[in-house]
């Protein structure tokens, strides 16, 4: 299988940290070992391939780690690593530890860097999707995105005992940056009375009309708001709220970094186990400058440029239902 | 939209109850509401069609119940529908009660069931996969299975913790009836060493030869074996693995109902509301006896014929990383 | 045992809602029913007193509740109440519902305020502690308080996973109000690398000279901030923390509202149940104007104006070893 | 301080695991740092102590770990320190490598072992209650009990759901060996219907006749059973029940080793970090032979004999309310 005999693959977590990015990292080197390469752990993502931080992976260093959120690797966002110098500098260490490919586990940032990496030096690179946006084209969902709204509903739920028992109005902010898909789907999980998120238009007017007309059945309404959201976030929506429905007893949640850590779901974690397989497998058949992904069950590779370049679409049916349900 | 001109929907649940089943409800009472029919609540499943246990759903029946496992329409198995007599009586309440039209949420039994009753009396009927197995066709995830798989790895991070400590072997036994899906994804979630599936003819004796070899390794390792696997349960393999080994520490865990409940996951959550709404929708459009999944993201319909006879076939993939990873 | 010869008690909920006050009211209800008492349910504390919001409590109306957070016989904080005329009404609603004794759930102000209902018309109160905060004297622990540094840990070690993965230090605002309990409880369970209480002068320069020299041991921090905090809540921290370790990646975490929901802990559900039965005996008793709390294991008796009074002290012990397991 | 002039601590784990282990030895190394002696690992138990495995402790070595079930230094049950030639053995390792005095964690048989040791060869030994039974004299609770009675009401919380949409009974085994602890608080925090401990008589037939009664009101039932109970387990319990109620659908659920792991709760971290800081500083102060626990709050002394040689008397007030609230 080895096509391209690779001895030694580089993995690496960089950008945002999400849930089951260890059980990634445990899959490749295993995967590593398992067809006898040698894998190198690099450390804090694009700094560390800088600064000469590796470390040889063993089946030791990944043992008890698939139900740990965060990233053993850990992570950073690199500066350095945006000049042609700092670039430079990480390929003299690439090359110093006999690495001859990588796997990046990270976002649309992470496969940016890749991408001009490899063109500048020529090493192979698969990227995995690490983020708990879920906003990147070529996988149905990104490691991470099925733990962060799993979070994002346990915390609702027990926002709303507390809001059903005062029969307040609460606002509560949830990650995403400028998608709206944790929103969505946590958002019908929920059962939030309303979803506002970027990809729609966000009229306070006709939101606050619907809560008016919804109110004489609950008594107690959550709304939920993607932190990109084009009317603002949860403190500029709940300031028009009280202002337009000065009698609703309304708070404000901001749900923050909870929202990045936990075990990982059963399913991310299965998600990250096959895409680490993957990628060792793909290395080692030639592949490079591509994203894995799982679109309809099935291994789906996307070139990096389109992984980036494109905003998923929001699923129209999935905002039909919100309007149905939450009246 | 209301081609079918249906005025009163039926709803109920049947088998063995999976979490999910109250948000699906919810779904099916509130777009009733939204697309102005009534909606009747039929408790018990099949055995409270035949003694006329209906009530009318509002908005406030379903309120608050998203999050909760179980459902509170509850189920049952019911040997009175299997007879013609049965089926005669619940006919004659259905139409007394002057529902033209039925959602069923369950698994095959429910179906077939459903199926000879549309033939006997024409009254359309739309099934909704409710069961943790997976093992309808028709579906990429049945209402439930997400949760259970979750709820098999929460439970097998807390026996890893005492395997770890104790440099234990332990064989734990999860659900699925015949079916091997809730320990093929829970096993590889939880990093287990081995995982039996009666899809798979499972060889004790290659087994153990797997494990002597890891055990340089690690020290603790965990077994998940399917309920319904070809070579018997968690103690039978407990046995042999203790003839052969009688060095190990073997201990035996069968995870039992506590896989039926708990608050639903996110995406099971996601997955009954979309097909609540889709249920009401179809039977106004005309549709009868199918069951409706999701596949690839979609809405999709499927014959309760096909939805019943054809057991889903495994993943090959996911078997090929579960021999590569647990090594 | 019913000397008072009790016929029908009331009970409510009032205040901030705590998780467990669903398992006192369960209590409540089956003890009274026990004793072949009527129970009736007040709504929405003393508000729903004074607007005759009140229903009869049957076996079933308690059914399935002890898991559940919130209260179902709502809360709320009364400006009613606090005028004469308002307790005037709500004596008229006690006396036409033949209501002669009651049980008080709630904090404080909700035994402020039946300490004047009794003395202005006679009728029979006793407090059980419904609080997270646990602020009150005359018992270890208050209901809810258990359940709340539950959620606090399981938050903050979710946050610790991103904490750990980016180097960055965390300062997570819990609740509290002018108590440091929650915080001190929390950040000890947490492992936090400090703990700002109200109770205790907060030196933000000590603080930082103190994460100076554990920095160089470990890369992420966590500081866990009461809400009552003499230096200001979490931001007023950071901003501190920044200005003079301009180098730490520092991030803010408001818990907020989940601390108040989710199903309460075991002790929680254990705490309420006794005191919920205690309660009941005590009015039969002729017992009035008491908080019942847990002291030592024990049923333990506090007049209202004793628990209401003082703030309890916080547990040198408790201090001295977070200095210790901190650095 | 050091009145003892204590060097080198040794800490070890010894029978069967209990969460919050991990946040004892934890506690016990920064303590042993902070006061600037050496903390030396014992791994396995007695085993370990016998056969060499030692490792020195740094504040790193317990970092990240107070979250987390199990314990990093493992645990055995061990023969081999039973005999005097064991213990020699075990002696000689502990001159060897410079340790003068011990903290010894885990339950009656450790300190069973510890007092023998002491005896023998004066090595100062202070013991922790680490077991999930809750059943040492001398300490309120022990570390792990509070966890364990958590992960019980979560599981019998789920069991329940599938109880209700069946009717059924369900007969949920618990752990606690011969003590009844466990299955008390968590049958009052579950809201079972009836709560068989060894404790007290079981009498199979009052207990049927006391469900016939409930069962007008309610519909399913949950029976928590000691696994120490003289009516034997949850399958003989069982087997009677359905001789007697033939009509009553019957099923059982042993809980089994998911109560030994899971990460520990709040109260069982606090006590942890408590008792590992007590416990270093005592064998600075001189004491031996003692386990130490927290009574009404504060620290507590109980030589080693009176720990180990009495059963904890069951709180006659938390059975009587068993019988109030679950009829």
């Amino acid at each position: 299988m080895n096509k391209a005999n690779i001895k030694n693959i580089g993995v690496f977590t960089s950008g945002g940290d999400s849930p089951g990015m260890n059980a990634a990292i445990r899959a490749v080197v295993r995967t590593g070992l398992y067809y006898d390469l040698n894998v190198t752990g690099i450390l804090r993502g694009y700094d560390g391939m800088i600064s000469g931080e590796f470390k040889p992976m063993e089946r030791k260093s990944v043992a008890n780690i698939i139900q740990r959120g965060g990233t053993v690797l850990k992570t950073a966002r690199s500066d350095e690593f945006r000049t042609k110098e700092g670039r430079v500098k990480a390929y003299e260490q690439i090359k110093k530890n006999g690495i001859d490919a990588i796997v990046a586990i990270g976002g649309d940032g992470t496969f940016t860097g890749a991408n001009i990496f490899h063109e500048e030096f020529n090493i192979p690179v698969i990227g995995l999707p690490g983020t708990i946006d879920n906003d990147l084209m070529g996988t149905d969902f990104t490691i991470g995105y099925d733990t962060a709204i799993n979070t994002v509903i346990d915390a609702v739920d027990k926002i709303r005992d507390t809001a059903e028992s005062h029969d307040r109005l609460f606002i509560v902010e949830v990650m995403g940056r400028d998608s709206g898909l944790i929103a969505l789907r946590s958002g019908i999980g929920s059962g939030a009375e309303a979803i506002l998120i970027p990809e729609t238009k966000t009229d306070v007017s006709a939101l606050i009309h619907r809560l008016g007309i919804s109110r004489k059945d609950k008594s107690s309404k959550i709304i939920i708001v993607a932190e990109g959201d084009d009317a603002g976030g949860a403190f500029e929506i709940a300031k028009v709220v009280k202002d337009k429905f000065p009698g609703i007893d309304t708070r404000v949640s901001i749900l923050g970094h909870i929202q990045r850590g936990g075990p990982p779901s059963c399913m991310d974690r299965v998600l990250a186990s096959r895409l680490g397989v993957a990628a060792v497998e793909s290395l080692m058949e030639g592949r490079t400058c591509e994203m894995i992904g799982i679109v309809n069950q099935k291994i789906h590779f996307t070139p990096f440029s389109s992984a980036i370049k494109h905003n998923k679409d929001v699923n129209s049916e999935l905002l039909k239902i919100v309007d149905i349900l939450s009246l």
